[in-house]
């Protein structure tokens, strides 16, 4: 179906991007066969860095002619496989593509390149006073490109919203080597069908984002974090949704139960307080005014005491609450380290994440599975990581995927769908046609058929 | 190319939606004939006013195999022409769709009908003090599905966005007769293309919205106007720059120039403050502390002091603001009662607004035209209504698309865009390239064969 690379095509790169910005060693190509998802892991024939959009848009013109598959390779920290190079063929890395072309204080804007560090982004950012809330926990290493690509949400999507909130306008490539700039410097824009926000979140199929426009905001002046204690995990997740009825909308509101903790203490080596609870809510709040803070501690108080948590704690100090985000985002690798696993995504209105949480206990129960629970409850977003730990390959092998359906099956019926930030990739695109009618999914592969008609941008990604 | 309307086919409407539902006389046929956009008069052949979603898809389908021209119609108070009628048809009318089904106060959220007008939404959701904020004009018989359409912005997209971020998922029916949901109730979702986010703002071409799922917020507590009067245009719209960069992030922040005002006044036969002043600012402020609120009137006062307001008025009774908003929202038929007028939707960065008016006065100086001018300072979107008044018939049609043309291209050139929030529809389609590549119109252009074969919906717009 695709043609297989040769010395032809390695010098036709060779050209473009320069001898030194093309890789074929066994150590590129094995760095670039592997993101951070399961132990997944597919050599692409060879990698290039191309060093503009002008330099892309070349060589997707060459890989459509020759039918070549092309795959685009942010920070390596997807989720899903989405940037797995599944038939071989080119990797894009975008590692070049790593300036912040602009910050533009009058207007709250800022335009990037897509291949920068999204840590890196924010903190500049913060310099101005400016803030980019979105917060994937891979921020220190995840490309800005990547995040666009899968449209990443993090802990603080409930008050803030997710990345398609701030994206104003793309620079992109076509398949086809068309150089595309969409949308414009505005919040609004009705000028035809918003390419912009058909790219965001289409999982690096549709096109190779080089440059993006965001709408950025004024950082909050103060911060608050405080911990909470649970001797039950059900009263921990059912005390969420009474936060919000009180009028009060964190910043960010993680869920994290013991196991979850424990794997993040023994990787750091850090002991987090009230370990021994059963779970324990992680709540930012920020504002510009510290007593409207102080009133929202209060009335968070306020609003968990039915459900008895056993311990709150209130950190005010930058480094200490810098160290309890360090501990939170350590979770993920944490727990993914214990054992061969399979991490799940799931999304579903706040207040059916006790419902959500129940039915996986019984499900994982009923296979005799374990499950590691933790994540972004504010906005209903849980991640599942299934151990395999002690179970034979064949049981595992038998029973995930039934498990996992069961699991997404739920979530779907709950009025959630099956991956609400690390998207559906290569790793759960068998499982689309659970959230997804036959209509949706013939829709979307047809629109991939207008933008990629030989499909050789991240073939084998979203649908089967 | 079409399908005429014959007596086989009312028959089938009648079959289909009720008899009481099926109009064809004069009087219903004028009134779906014209919206709110200049003089424009495009008579469908048939009304009909179905009560579901499968009575569209039925209506749908058989007009999709007889070729026949379909146009959604919602509460007729486009600015672009949008439902016009423009090659006869079929007009199906939602203002049975005007159910308020669900508000569900523990998640944020509500799914209503796509007839619901989008003032009684927002004021259903007061009363459990909860907020949607997007607020256009028209709010007051506008239906909520139009706002889909067009993507609506409204005075507060600066601080709370536009109708694409509330927008959480979509039960739509294609061309064809599919009825789809899209998206889930979650503010995250990465699981597959987001056909919510492409049909929101695609103006009707993609499908037809029958049903909505609203994110939706709690109401602020407080809220306070400031009128700022100035004696210079410039000085008005200069300043409004500064106020952000103070860091307050207004509510909503309205320029009207003293024509706007004066036209309203005559039109409402009631007095606005300063109303000789040469153009005014209408701040809202809002927020849960008060005392917050009064810093941002401070903060405000210091930041445009540098550019001689000759006046500044607060506003703090409930009544004596909604009065200003009634003034403010009358202005857009007040001036277009005038005389014959172009309106045109232009929006940039906001700091660019000070350029954005001095280029449209010298382009209409230049032609002799009279321009008014108001809008979204916020947000940088404003509407610039040229005036025919004195000015023959052959002077007008011969230099008015020039002058549109020439305020197009510059609004382009300062990052911004051709309409903000009233869409292309019919009236702009022939400026669409001046914003978009031929690249970007093609695949939208393909982008609407996936979904509309026959191009049977809403033919006639968006592209030429």
């Amino acid at each position: 179906m695709y043609s297989k690379i040769n010395p032809r095509i390695i010098e036709f790169l060779n050209e473009i991007a320069g001898k030194e910005f093309v890789y074929t060693d066994s150590e590129s190509i094995d760095k670039y066969s592997r993101d951070e998802t399961e132990d997944f892991s597919f050599p692409p024939d060879v990698v290039v860095k191309p060093a503009n959009a002008e330099q892309i848009s070349r060589i997707l013109k060459f890989a459509n002619e020759q039918k070549i598959p092309v795959y685009t390779r942010g920070g390596g920290t997807g989720l899903s496989g989405g940037a797995l190079p599944v038939y071989g063929g080119i990797v894009i890395s975008m590692e070049r593509f790593n300036k912040i072309l602009n910050i533009d204080k009058d207007n709250f804007q800022a335009t990037v390149e897509a291949g920068v560090i999204t840590q890196v982004f924010q903190e500049e950012l913060e310099k101005d006073g400016l803030f980019y809330p979105v917060d994937p926990a891979s921020r220190g290493s995840c490309f800005i490109g990547g995040n666009i690509a899968e449209c990443s949400g993090g802990p603080r999507a409930a008050k803030y919203g997710v990345t398609r909130n701030y994206v104003l306008a793309l620079e992109f490539v076509t398949p086809t080597g068309d150089i595309i700039f969409t949308g414009s410097h505005t919040i609004k824009n009705v000028t035809g069908y918003s390419l912009t926000q058909l790219l965001t979140g289409s999982e690096g199929t549709l096109g190779i984002i080089t440059k993006i426009v965001f709408r950025i905001l004024a950082l909050p002046k103060y911060k608050k974090i405080m911990l909470v204690a649970y001797n039950s995990i059900q009263d921990c997740i059912s005390s969420v949704a009474e936060i919000y009825k009180k009028g009060v909308n964190p910043a960010a509101l993680e869920f994290l139960e013991k196991a979850a903790i424990k794997a993040a203490e023994a990787q750091l080596n850090k002991v987090f307080p009230n370990n021994d609870s059963e779970a324990q809510l992680l709540i930012e709040l920020d504002g510009n005014d510290e007593t409207q803070l102080d009133n929202e501690v209060q009335a968070i108080a306020d609003a968990i005491e039915k459900y008895s948590p056993v311990d709150v704690i209130l950190a005010e100090d930058r480094s200490k609450m810098e160290e309890l985000w360090v501990l939170r985002r350590s979770v993920g690798e944490a727990v993914k380290s214990i054992a061969t696993y399979k991490e799940e995504d799931t999304v579903v209105p706040r207040a059916k994440m006790p419902e959500l949480l129940e039915g996986i206990r019984k499900i994982t129960g009923k296979y005799g599975i374990r499950a590691i629970c933790y994540g972004h409850a504010g906005d209903g977003n849980l991640h599942v990581n299934i151990l395999k730990e002690n179970l034979s390959d064949e049981f595992w092998n038998k029973n995930i995927r039934t498990a996992v359906k069961e699991i997404f099956e739920l979530t779907v019926s709950l009025g959630g769908t099956i991956s609400g930030e690390h998207g559906i990739g290569y790793s759960q695109k068998e499982y689309l046609s659970i959230a997804l009618s036959k209509e949706e999914i013939y829709l979307s592969k047809q629109i991939k058929k207008v933008f990629d008609p030989n499909n050789i941008l991240n073939p084998g990604k979203i649908f089967t």
